[in-house]
């Protein structure tokens, strides 16, 4: 027993389960321990909000395999054959005796662990931010199980009613529908200008931002919060730079950080943004010491996107487990980096994006080209049909495709992960339209949104197709500059649902060739339909009728984030 | 006028109309006359099942704009700006003179058409198969609107009440779900010993079999219809080699066949089994004859398959369409081809194949490697989580992933995607498991099903997992060898349902490691759970133990394709 390797993995979720799991598989006579400070292992903190909005019964749940036995120490030993320990925390590293220190949490006791390879998973916490009123009962962050229960107790004992998230990141539009849903009045406060400000383009959240008002959800942006109030030590409100806004429950969504402390104190190469710094092997500067999960740092897959990306997800936990496993037992299989996919649900809407928005590509090229698509996920015969809304983003000059977000009751999610892999691949704009997606009525139309899209970017960057984005169209409708505003929709259509403006001049398409004498040659024109092909084909038209200054508002109607008239 | 680029189309569905279209809105100047023999143009043949089933009322709506406009030759000429002529039938190409042919089916006149460049968009045309009967009354194709118009008319008004198919393609088993939901008696006969011969592998297929009988739908494999019989002129019964079935009504959907006549007649350059060939342009072996849609042969994108396929689908025929119209314009977007992605519903089953079946695989390299995988397509604790099975085809030597087969209730459509997007790529299995796909409890477990999937045949490829495809354990287990067929589920689970075998030795996986003394180590044991991937950690715990001679059944309970003792 003397020479079997010694492997001590800390943390007992996601990514250290898994490294321990597949580790024993692989080496069966390894010693494998896995210490975890908390109560609990092997929780899937993603299920908590669908907990919380009632989706299924028991928290228990999200700690279970899929046929109800619950991760637990025993269940590790019985089946997996490792050893684990709970309410052990690591609080050093001695790297040159190989030895790790531990505190037992409920009796205040100090161990010592050898090892020959130590696996950090760590995990992350969530940022508390630094104004008063953090302490208060009723005030709840969203990660770990206990938050979850407690917090559905406790709206049942003591009949919350009035909810204020602090944040509107995922974890806070995802718990302002289980709130709602859970009979609460709902307040999502965000101090930048546009909810999921990390993940979607101002344009992208604002049509999401416009369904969760239409819904209910109270959105207050770019108000900053100063600090949640009191009385008899409860939440009673929540005031920010401009308003106080009644409360009795708190959410705090405002992100998580890495724990990299223990690993820093052991003087590991840290990212000075935080987050452990590890090779495509999950090694950190120690090669005996590896680490993975939300505690590191990851690099991009798509070599065009050279950022190191701090972006915590139990998928990339996972494949870090696996990667960690792998190399400890002697088997090569890198972990390539990630391409930074995220995907969420807010009531009907399916909202995501994988590699970079625009906002983040414009900070890394100069040389930026987007487009904006809207369009049925199936064919419009199809009764379940939905519209989905896609912006992608490109490099003019390699044509590389950098980025996709996808908004939209339709089938969004299919569309971000064939996007996911394109763009893992480091596709150009030109071969998305030529991969051979699966064509069958219930699943999409003929040419998919994703090569459609993919389409209209490339008119783009080909020179054909004259875009302006909706932000950009509001501006200069708003601004009062002379513009022609061109709807080419049927009359039809127009009765349902109008652009907000008293300049629009209606030609419907087919019309267009045959009274082009009502269009002025001397003013920007800026034609649009439903979603815009027509509005595009109108370009194409005023083009070829000799009109220079003729563009589509991308997206059309269904792709406009702002306010719209319509029928009754 | 005189030097304006005549173009000539001869075909007015899917490829005719994209590259017409496209065309005129890169050349606006260009002769663009798109002629058809039928009535009617771009119509979505697609949709037919659906319109018989009765998912959308009127079958005019496959040949409608979304906004509800007809496609017909005025919404061509105002809207789109070139002419369509119908009921024109092209009959003959002088290449030398460049002039078309063509005779008017109304009038029986014939008449000339000069181009400067021609595109063949001439379809396809169901097989007629070479039987007695096939005049009968009450015989259809589904091919185009006509079809279906008269089919939903012809069982009202005679009140047809039996139907049988011939031929379990996708258009057999569409037909198969539209027909039994409209009320009629269905029995769909194929010649081969499983439906969907052209694309799935023979389990896959038994799985989605097993669904379809579960539903109602009588299937009769390995039989040959060798006549359909009549009385008073309409269709009393089809008569196979081995029964006679009654029918009042017969659908015909045993493949189509390319219309490559005109050209050949013209010598353009045709694939011995069908199709005109093209280059990466769509050009002809005539540079000024373009061609595209189900008239023509497609190569593979993948370089690994160097088969060109016959695969007839709208979403390739507007890639072609595309394709022709940059060319002629004179930008380079070429085509890349296929991957041969098909994807289809039957009930509440999706499945669907990319790349390579097992069985064509298998006739073009000598190392293929395999792995079927059975898993939720979401978190378990989600209640709208369903299943999925997915068999995965690679070569083991360039470790490329070769094809992707899914079938189940779970969102297979999405994974195929991914699929098809990596292999046409030319991902390896290494590579498929890193793809950063978006995770979110609505939409996909951590790992997703695609990554796991490929997770089983890497662990295969690499040695570690010893599985089973549930057809050779079947044959096994049938051939009364002196197997151990190990369930390793809960007794809970046991109650629910069990392997249909009387050698069943059952002990939960929890306890295995210590009931080790039960098992021999002188027999094959073919270890199971519910999708096996407890019977894959019991193959390993079994190996740690000495136990050299254990296997795994692949995809376990869930991609059992036969009968299963199930309580109640």
């Amino acid at each position: 027993m003397e020479n079997r390797l010694r492997v001590l993995i800390i943390g007992g979720v996601a990514c250290g389960p898994k490294s321990a799991s597949r580790l024993k598989r692989l080496m069966p006579d390894a010693d494998i321990t896995m210490i975890e400070r908390g109560r609990l292992v092997s929780y899937g903190a993603c299920g908590l909000p669908y907990y919380v909005e009632g989706v299924f019964p028991e928290v228990r749940m999200v700690s279970e395999t899929p046929v109800g036995i619950l991760y637990e120490p025993a269940f590790f030993e019985k089946v997996k054959g490792f050893k684990t320990l709970t309410r052990l925390e690591a609080i050093g590293i001695d790297r040159r005796r190989k030895i790790v220190r531990a505190k037992n949490l409920e009796t205040g006791e100090e161990c010592d662990f050898p090892y020959d390879k130590l696996v950090l998973a760590t995990g992350s916490s969530p940022i508390r931010p630094p104004i008063p009123g953090m302490d208060l009962q009723n005030v709840w962050y969203m990660r770990h199980p206990d938050d979850a229960e407690s917090m559905v107790a406790e709206i049942e004992r003591q009949g919350l009613r009035k909810a204020v998230i602090i944040g509107a990141g995922y974890i806070g539009v995802e718990m302002a529908e289980a709130l709602l849903r859970r009979g609460l009045e709902v307040t999502v406060v965000e101090a930048q200008d546009q909810i999921l400000p990390q993940f979607l383009d101002y344009e992208m959240a604002t049509l999401v931002g416009k369904n969760l008002r239409q819904k209910g959800v109270h959105l207050v942006l770019s108000e900053k919060v100063l600090s949640v109030e009191g009385k008899e030590g409860k939440v009673s409100s929540v005031k920010t730079d401009k308003e106080t806004i009644e409360a009795d429950l708190v959410l705090v969504g405002v992100g998580v950080r890495p724990n990299d402390e223990l690993a820093r104190e052991a003087g590991l190469v840290c990212d000075p943004k935080g987050g452990i710094v590890i090779n495509g092997y999950c090694q950190t500067s120690d090669p005996d010491i590896y680490a993975g999960g939300d505690c590191v740092v990851n690099h991009c897959a798509n070599p065009a996107i050279k950022e190191s990306m701090f972006l915590p997800l139990g998928s990339t936990s996972n494949k870090h487990g696996r990667v960690i496993a792998d190399h400890i037992a002697g088997i090569s299989s890198p972990f390539v980096g990630i391409t930074g996919t995220g995907v969420c649900r807010v009531f009907d809407l399916t909202l995501g994006r994988t590699g970079l928005t625009e906002k983040q590509a414009r900070m890394l090229y100069p040389d930026i080209e987007t487009a904006i698509w809207a369009g049925p996920d199936m064919p419009h015969y199809m009764p379940q049909s939905k519209p989905i809304v896609i912006k992608m983003v490109a490099s003019r000059s390699s044509r590389k495709l950098l980025g996709v977000q996808a908004v939209g009751m339709g089938d969004a999610s299919k569309r971000l992960d064939v996007a996911a892999c394109a763009i893992f691949y480091g596709a150009t704009v030109d071969q998305v339209i030529n991969i051979d997606l699966g064509y069958a009525p219930p699943y999409a139309p003929p040419m998919d949104p994703l090569a459609t899209a993919a389409n209209v970017l490339l008119n783009k960057l080909n020179g054909l197709a004259r875009g302006i984005s909706p932000v950009e169209a509001k501006r200069r409708m708003d601004s009062g500059e002379d513009l022609v505003i061109l709807d080419v929709r049927t009359p039809e259509e127009l009765m349902m649902m109008r652009m907000p403006h008293d300049k629009v001049v209606h030609i419907p398409l087919g019309a267009l060739r045959g009274k082009l004498d009502q269009l002025p040659k001397d003013k920007d024109i800026l034609a649009f339909c439903k979603v815009s092909m027509r509005g595009y084909e109108a370009q194409r038209i005023l083009n070829a009728a000799g009109f220079d200054r003729v563009f589509f508002i991308e997206g059309g109607l269904i792709a406009w984030p702002f306010e719209l008239w319509t029928a009754g």
